[in-house]
């Protein structure tokens, strides 16, 4: 224990997840560390929801983004949660978001700790953040994930640390913590390549502030991102040809840029496909670092990887984690407000790969919310990097719901990117290169490259009618809908006689 | 004309405008300079127009935003416009947009030349650029805007050059020509206050590429911003109010932060409202610089700006032009890319404002097409303010077309800026704060606040029957649009009864 909390004085801070609990009241605003399931708050959150079975109080919760080990479940059923920002990607959390009896507010990723920082969203009450162990001088020096771990710890008032002793020590000096300033007297971000380290290894807070400490041995949850299919594969393929032509055309080279990839199965599946593929000296300016990652390591190809969290499956993870120190020079985890900030992305020039939910004919984007209205996950850190990418490029698979859905439709039915924002879309039909077409043009673009029949069909006679309308960007409102509508309705956006 | 063209074996290129358009081909891409209708290519555009209508040809053109002297009515006209981007703001070729004969690219301002720089789009042939003079080392000294000015005569095969000798030479100094690098190897861009100066003062090429000079006095054309009335008043005085309440909560200093305003009358106004105003030592960092800048520099309030066009009506032209020197220590003139950039913007924490055709009442804003389908003039850089401001207000008298329209709507009919990049909505009838709200939060907020009757109980409805179908974004998609069908079909939003 003395590794883990090395100064002493703290010693005296160490108590129950029960007790620890007891800071937080009624009315209060947390922050907590976590991301993408990893490197979250694990205890004083149940002890939390379990209190609150028979003493109830709210919350607002804030977040990196995803937790795991059921922590917005078991803080839903529990009513603790009032107010949710800016991510989560729990069923139980979304259905109470979906009831309107949880209070969502879906942020980009980078924005969060800017609006605090500025006063304007409510304080930081209590910060709640694992770490693998407490410096000498008292710096909290995170696990798996940063988030926006550093920004809460220094934003609040009162700091309670988790120092999870199943997250080897020998992720110390992977971590760099670097804090933009106030504004408007604020420098630039010197992160000028993806592997520069610019900040400190730790979080250095006033050590009075952390007024408990919990031990646990919780495993961070394992990744639920399902394996590649034959339709992952197919966008994989059709991206690394993508960027076959790129090199071709002496756009890009065969390091490509830095790469981001959003969560989830088709980010994963593309990364697998590099392994396949003529490139070399791949570097990652992304937010999680998955499974895909660390193959790119072993495979020789992926020279660096700088994002906010690893979240990996658990067969990968003990294989990653036994080897921690194999991948520790090529590894940089940041806050989520360098890891997303525009200034650094729009500078490294990345390649951003993010997923839609559906797509439209004139590639604005919907990242978040089902049928219009029900919410999934958040807009996350898409915008983040999808406003200030190199290239933009959104993967969808053509059809979701076993066809019933297409996930090309006439009109998007809520939009997180616009048109603006989006240069490439793909779907295991295809890919449609969309810079510089104006929207008539990219339509036909996207429908030809990217949809299969009938959807197709349909959609070509979506913009024939709306074309008779005219404009920038046909569109017969009153139809624009409609197959959300029919979906509504019959259970599919196919009518009934297709 | 020593003066003007200081390198001697340059005098060798002046030549006529007809004679220059002859540089510009069938199918080549055309940079022109031109920001909000200053600083605008003038002559060879006319003669351009001139020549096809005996020799038919077409081209793709790019400025930095609007065009003033009918340039782009005439190459309407003329049908020399193929493709068309970033922006623009005049009649005849928006119709010609909106019938599908031009190729309208709608861009964020600060990325056409990130595009062009990287080679996604095609290169520049010829670029066309007003200047006040030519250097000894052949640079060019823009006039009344930068623009895309420089970036267009860095990358163009050949450079047009137009001297306009009614631009004042004391406009000398007052620009700062920076080019961000090329990626992925860019360095920050410098700029940490509004008034630093961080470039040059002319855009320096190899003057090889000069392939001729044109001489004109033409003037600008003048602003067509429409005067204050009692709506832009009440919008502006809600909004000195909301200033005054964030200064009283410690958020802001009396100097606020540099402050964006967007084109157009409401942005004028707002500006305008600031001279009875308790706020001092303002500064500005924004796009145009408009009549209301100079007045406020006269009250003594604003004590610097910072901009890329300065466009004034024609009786401002003259008192300000008559004493340029009055301000030429005041006043910076950049690159598009840079009073635009996304980095920049964040880095200073801007107040942006700029103004919506619509807003939904979950504070999604469309900015540029009419009933979903129409362009208006663009979306030019109100995305790259309104995504990395401190804090972005978006403003819109509440009724258009005397009041048959709701500029508040179920749903807006296109998405330019999602509720994540909006903070705050102003109408005549009064402010909504939507900071730190969730959507279900954020419609009574905007519909209390913002709507006037009947139109405030018409939403209130909606929200209502849209509630029962659940959701994080309450909606009824089949009746999202309604209003908009409505008045298309009888001219008006309201029902008859109403
Ligand atoms: C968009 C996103 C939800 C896709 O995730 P994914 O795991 O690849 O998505 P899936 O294809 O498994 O779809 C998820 C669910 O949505 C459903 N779905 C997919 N497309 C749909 C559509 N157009 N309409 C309705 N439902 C749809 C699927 O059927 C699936 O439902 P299920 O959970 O009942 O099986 C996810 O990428 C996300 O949350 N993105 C936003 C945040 C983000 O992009 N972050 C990036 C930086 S990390
Ligand atoms: C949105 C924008 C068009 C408003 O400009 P404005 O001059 O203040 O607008 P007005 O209120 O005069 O409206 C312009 C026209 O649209 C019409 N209009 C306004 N709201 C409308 C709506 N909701 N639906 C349909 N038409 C509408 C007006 O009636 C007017 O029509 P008219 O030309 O036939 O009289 C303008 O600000 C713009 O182009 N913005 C996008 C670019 C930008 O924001 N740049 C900012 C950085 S410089």
């Amino acid at each position: 224990l003395l590794s883990r909390i090395r100064l002493p004085a703290l010693h005296a801070r160490i108590t129950s997840a029960n007790e620890a609990a007891n800071w937080i009241q009624n009315g209060m605003t947390v922050g907590m560390s976590g991301f993408t399931r990893s490197g979250d708050a694990k205890m004083v959150p149940l002890a939390l929801a379990e209190r609150a079975l028979h003493d109830p109080f709210q919350i607002t919760l804030m977040t990196g983004a995803s937790m795991g080990g059921d922590v917005d479940k078991l803080l839903t059923e529990s009513h603790v949660i009032a107010r949710r920002m800016p991510f989560q990607s729990d069923p139980v959390l979304r259905a109470a978001i979906n009831r309107g009896e949880v209070m969502f507010i879906d942020q980009h990723l980078s924005e969060t700790v800017e609006h605090l920082r500025a006063g304007q969203i409510a304080p930081i009450d209590v910060a709640i953040i694992e770490a693998i162990a407490i410096t000498e001088s008292g710096a909290i020096i995170p696990s798996t994930s940063v988030g926006n771990s550093a920004s809460f710890a220094i934003l609040a008032e009162k700091v309670i640390v988790e120092i999870n002793l199943s997250q080897p020590l020998a992720l110390e000096g992977m971590h760099d913590i670097f804090i933009p300033g106030k504004r408007p007297h604020r420098d630039p971000i010197p992160v000028m390549s993806a592997h520069d380290r610019v900040g400190t290894t730790a979080i250095q807070i006033d050590p009075a502030k952390i007024v408990a400490i919990v031990i646990t041995d919780k495993l961070d949850s394992a990744s639920t991102v399902t394996p590649p299919d034959a339709e992952t594969d197919a966008i994989a393929g059709h991206l690394i040809a993508f960027f076959e032509q790129e090199v071709a055309a002496g756009r890009l080279s065969n390091a490509l840029l830095p790469l981001q990839a959003g969560i989830g199965s088709v980010a994963n599946a593309v990364l697998a496909g590099f392994k396949d593929s003529p490139f070399r000296h791949l570097t990652m300016y992304s937010e999680v670092l998955q499974d895909s990652t660390f193959d790119l390591f072993d495979a020789g190809i992926l020279d660096f990887a700088s994002g906010s969290s690893i979240t990996l499956s658990s067969k990968k993870h003990d294989e990653v984690f036994n080897h921690i120190e194999r991948y520790k020079d090529k590894l940089i985890l940041r806050p989520q407000e360098v890891s997303n900030h525009p200034e650094v992305i729009r500078r490294l020039g990345i390649i951003g790969i993010n997923t839609a939910l559906e797509v439209d004919i004139y590639g604005n984007v919907n990242s978040t919310h089902t049928g219009g209205t029900h919410m999934m996950n958040g807009i996350g850190g898409s915008g983040d990097f999808a406003r200030n990418a190199y290239l933009s490029i959104f993967t969808t698979k053509s059809v979701a719901k076993g066809g019933k859905i297409s996930s090309i439709v006439p009109m998007v039915s809520h939009v997180d990117h616009t048109e603006h924002d989006v240069d490439i879309i793909v779907t295991e039909v295809g890919l449609a290169d969309l810079r510089g077409l104006a929207p008539r043009e990219r339509a036909p673009c996207i429908i030809q490259n990217c949809v299969a029949e009938p959807y197709r069909s349909m959609l070509f006679e979506y913009i024939k009618e709306a074309q008779t309308r005219g404009g920038q960007t046909p569109h017969v409102l009153e139809k624009a809908f409609a197959w959300h509508t029919r979906y509504r309705e019959t259970g599919s956006m196919l009518k009934s006689t297709e």
